[in-house]
């Protein structure tokens, strides 16, 4: 089940993940061409199975994020089950995990367990605070780690609430964070022989994502907070109201700057208090007024058009159905693939989005339903026999 | 240089990156031990050294994204210095360059033309909307990105625009991307020979992080919008409005919300329409003013220690001057490290989020100063005597 063309090609990972973060990171080494196996729970599989939305009881959720896995399940708590998954460890190369930090542990199947068999091991593990530290046993969710990072106190409009990103960042980016560990110990574990643990929390993924605005505070001493959809660090970099609805203009230099103000030739622009771009950040009030005293006349693809044309950065705020239709987006980015499910018949997901020249990412099966593949790995893995196979099934360890 | 404890130690890393897409990619390979070494224009540097907040001068935009790596300057538009670059990549292992589309060819420097001198070398480039498809010339931001992938439409709240998140997270999650994909390459290379061209745009980047935004309207005709701070495929799992500011309450599957009922004690919660998540999901707005009703009357500190104790996730909104004194995230998960660097003097950076058990991550030197290296890197990659190389800083190719 390997993808004999991908860059991860050979590589086996075992993926214990739930829900969003740690299935995030499987999917991608997935659509690189590991062979990963999901584990669930016999009976009951991933909660986000039970996500909506549904389509013909398959969650589209669940089979977005879990594309080219085969799926087995596995009772972890039992000592037989415990005992499979190690001998699975010994024939693997990375174990993923989201458990609440110590549930691993409990179960003998910590880091510490898994090195005994397999020294060469790596180990990534998601978590929403991270495996060391006073909060670390606190469950963590996405939002969590949205709202305890600052993310959210700096998102939204200075008159409103602190607000969420509309998707679930801190788990896609702690999801990033847990494949970048992972292939950097595997990357050192080709030249040395040696395993790795790579412990990733959601909110120091925030923190981190955080840049310039932690950076502001811990140097200046002020606090960044909600300043709607300009950006602390460089101006005129904002949307814009225009006759029918907001575009973006975003001039990240000088030269771009010197480009706008050439091509809109209005009078006002030309004032020293707008010379560098510090000058500008401080004087984006005034500047803000200026411009959208212009984009207020005309409509948001004149103005796209006009400034694309003259080399200025602008863009149309798209809705979802628009990015799912856009001709480069969707068409030559590949950015939505169909797959055809035994259940839910012909759906959509999303693409991966790193593009490799030689050996692409690909989508090459969809979603596992529930233990589909028992029969399939035990038999690959481990040369269990049929009989074998049902006796486990029939005993609920499987 | 390189760092021998980390584990990308031996890796070196070519970075021609500016600002922060492409910066954090490199920030993250150096902070894992690699001999990551920053390209600058002569005279000019990284457009991000202009960038607020400037400390004695020096940028903590610019310090933070750029430590652990060795700085030279070198003018690529000269036939000298794209010699001497092409001589470099001989030496080297990653490209990492984050320029419009066709502008590395222009220069003779294309991944075909790198990978004439060098075919294992792993080529990553950052973009706005990559190098492929009708808008790859486009200049790309982080806003842009935000706004074209559909994000901006689906933060905030019903009644106002569409928001920007309140930190670059399209430079953030493209620059991971890229991160993702050049290991996953270079691992590939280990095994093969074979080197990568790794091609992102923070567009794509973004859509892959939309999750099961995309989903829901590619699946069932929906379109997502603004929906506040609650998420689509769980409730609760929103902000509510305490005594004195708002609270984060998360109940992920069914047992965590059997938990807050019986916590609570509420009889309003013991009705059908809450009774599966889905149903949840549907009446979140009925969930909501039950909850709200109870949250009102409390304090926010009271009711997170009285959910967390009950085993519920709950959390408070940090501001950012609370999250960098927090004692999990500054001190136990050391999110935030002070350096002493020659000109700014001793400043604070966000630390790395990937925490490794053997070979930890490390901040192990300031960002360098314009060409700081340019002696150091020139005799030890190209053995250049000083004079040859005093000579190429006053022909204005270093």
């Amino acid at each position: 089940m390997s993808n004999q063309s991908g860059v991860l090609n050979g590589v086996r990972v075992l993926d214990l993940t739930r829900v969003l973060a740690g299935p995030y990171c499987g999917m991608m080494l997935a659509d690189f061409g590991a062979d990963v196996i999901k584990i669930e729970l016999p009976g009951k599989g991933d909660d986000s199975r039970a996500n909506a939305p549904q389509i013909n009881g398959e969650s589209a959720y669940f089979m977005n994020l879990n594309r080219n896995k085969r799926g087995i399940t596995l009772n972890l708590k039992s000592e037989e089950g415990r005992n499979i998954f190690l001998d699975m460890v010994r024939n693997s190369d990375i174990v993923l995990e989201n458990y609440r930090p110590g549930v691993m542990e409990k179960l003998g199947l910590g880091y510490e367990d898994l090195r005994k068999v397999n020294p060469a091991i790596i180990y990534g593990a998601v978590s929403g605070f991270g495996h060391t530290g006073p909060y670390s046993k606190r469950a963590g969710y996405d939002i969590i780690g949205q709202a305890m990072s600052g993310l959210m106190s700096t998102t939204g409009w200075p008159d409103a609430p602190p607000t969420r990103t509309g998707t679930a960042i801190a788990d896609v980016v702690g999801g990033m964070s847990c494949t970048i560990g992972v292939l950097a110990a595997y990357s050192n574990r080709l030249k040395t022989g040696v395993g790795e643990k790579v412990d990733i929390a959601l909110v120091d993924s925030m923190v981190s994502s955080l840049e310039i605005i932690n950076i502001i505070y811990l140097n200046t001493g002020r606090i960044p907070t909600r300043i709607g959809n300009r950006y602390e660090a460089i101006y005129p970099y904002d949307s814009f109201q225009a006759r029918d609805g907001y575009v973006i203009i975003a001039c990240g230099n000088d030269k771009l700057f010197g480009l706008l103000k050439q091509t809109l030739n209005i009078d006002a622009l030309d004032n020293e208090i707008f010379r560098t771009n510090i000058d500008r950040v401080t004087h984006h009030a005034e500047l803000k007024s200026i411009l959208e005293c212009w984009t207020r006349g005309h409509d948001i693809d004149h103005i796209v058009e006009l400034l694309l044309a003259a080399g200025i950065p602008a863009a149309p705020i798209n809705t979802i159905d628009r990015v799912t239709k856009d001709p480069h987006i969707a068409v030559a980015r590949e950015m939505f693939v169909d797959i055809e499910h035994p259940v839910a018949g012909k759906i959509t997901m999303t693409g991966n989005q790193v593009k490799f020249t030689n050996k692409k990412a690909t989508i090459r099966f969809p979603a596992p339903t529930l233990g589909q593949h028992n029969h399939e790995v035990l038999k690959e893995l481990l040369d269990y026999s049929d009989e074998k196979i049902e006796q486990l099934v029939n005993a609920g360890i499987l």
